[in-house]
């Protein structure tokens, strides 16, 4: 069985964690956003591949990103030579933006550096990155535009966000692999991430929409919005500014005519009829992953619930 | 009084300590060489200038390289990565490196940048790379050439020396400033540093030799030799094997022509004949570096010997 997901950043290391565990890990690709990529003192850090890596590897920090119990001596010292410390990398962390910028550097594409960096940590899965292109997701706010991660952690995912914008899409190119990875899978997942800053950038890379649109898989998404809320982040946030219900129902409207199941939580089991009206099987359970249990049995539901097996 | 130093790594360190005691810092101007510069994983490292930087800012590691005290967790992971940790970064000067190589890929010049990092670190003194340019030392062996941190950190100095190269002096301009600090200054110092590694890269920049050769100040050098043994790395054993007199005095006379002063330890006093037979004053002093006050003596010694002040 192939298996497809589209990753963004916690949420689905999470659920690929589950997933790896449901699955034979040889068996799943997870295309990851590389949005949120950027320069860290000259550095190339890709934050959500490495939360994923770093989540199935069993090293995430306790916020679900970095390295847990990471040291912070770099950081400081960058601190002493008068650097605004606003992205917080601790030592552990920066070896790997170190070595992966090392290979960029000499002219290698994100895409093989991340399927070396994901083997040196053991994983099995295939990770691509959407693009090995720049590709970066700018954040329109009343003030201007802002990039990701001025947006989203120098200001602490704060500004009101009426756009947001992929000013590169256009000129970047599906990483090998990509294509071919949406267009004969089993099933092909949409993780429980952010639909506008971790689904949408990998969508809008060229070609991306059309082969999920004309895959042959089932393609199963899961709501990142549980009782009206985020379970992390600012996709809440996002919905309303941007003008949409924010409610899983919303989440499922976001994705109609690209997804066949629609997989939402118990607690808004009542939504089912509603996201079943867009044309999407709806599939209520426990999407709540707080436990490796719970994250191995939401796995196994969507596999479940998209006939796959 | 305007002082120049010619600097290598941790022998010029310890003397640029005790003379920036014995004159005002501001006055001094230290021309440092870059022979030693590597690009590890990616990131450009100046051992000599960060030797230079880190002693006089207090902060130097135990060995007289590094920080202090430094951690190893991002080189750690980097060995869990695979990566043979054969040069031994420790996190907080890592940070130094990543600050570096950000402004150089930026397009800034190493001078700026070094006179930028001596500044945050709170030097008055002026640190001069003796170029901006690429200028790498080669160690040439029976095997081969070596890099110059493949001979002298991965392979311990161990090689046999039977020549030292610069593959690219030719192409090499002196920094700004460099030929002004030696034209006319108040006194020029060659620091007790490796005559082959450490100011022969110095002066084979194009027009650094001639500058010091036409300079209107007296130069004095320190012998970096102390009753036939280096005081601390290879330079006895490189003496020998590229066919020089392992002494303070084959040190003079690798000098000869350049030196109008030539400083020998105490238990050298015998060879002072033999100095002043090459047309250099001999002046005997304490030259072990081993505390505070003894480097601060030998840096009085020196400009009192130079009869600048």
């Amino acid at each position: 069985m192939r298996i497809t997901v589209l990753a963004g950043g916690v949420g689905a290391a999470r659920f690929l964690e589950g997933l790896c565990r449901a699955a034979d890990p040889a068996d799943i690709t997870a295309i990851c956003n590389v949005g949120d990529d950027f320069a860290w003192h000259g550095l190339h850090v890709s934050p959500d591949i490495d939360t994923v890596i770093y989540t199935l590897a069993g090293l995430e920090g306790e916020l679900g990103w970095g390295v847990r119990g990471d040291s912070l001596a770099a950081l400081g010292e960058l601190a002493e030579l008068g650097e605004e410390p606003w992205f917080q990398i601790g030592d552990r962390d920066l070896a790997t933006h170190v070595w992966r910028t090392e290979r960029l550097h000499a002219g290698r594409p994100l895409s093989e550096v991340t399927a070396d960096l994901a083997r040196l940590r053991g994983l099995d899965l295939a990770l691509l990155p959407v693009t090995d292109d720049p590709h970066p997701t700018v954040v329109v706010t009343p003030d201007g535009p802002l990039d990701f991660q001025d947006y989203f952690v120098r200001g602490r995912a704060s500004a009101e966000v009426v756009g947001v914008e992929f000013p590169d899409a256009a000129s970047a190119s599906p990483a090998p692999g990509v294509l071919d990875a949406l267009a004969t899978p089993d099933v092909v997942i949409v993780a429980p991430s952010n639909p506008f800053v971790s689904i949408e950038p990998i969508l809008v890379v060229p070609g991306v929409r059309d082969a999920l649109r004309d895959t042959s898989a089932p393609v199963v998404a899961v709501s990142p919005i549980v009782g009206g809320e985020a379970v992390k982040g600012p996709a809440a946030a996002m919905m309303q500014t941007l003008g949409h219900e924010v409610s899983a129902l919303g989440v499922a409207r976001l994705y109609e005519g690209l997804v066949d199941v629609f997989v939402l939580d118990e607690v808004d089991g009542a939504l089912a009829p509603a996201v079943e009206a867009l044309g999407m099987r709806a599939v209520v359970t426990d999407t709540m992953m707080t436990s490796a249990d719970r994250r191995l049995a939401l796995a196994s539901a969507v596999l479940d619930a998209s006939g796959a097996r």
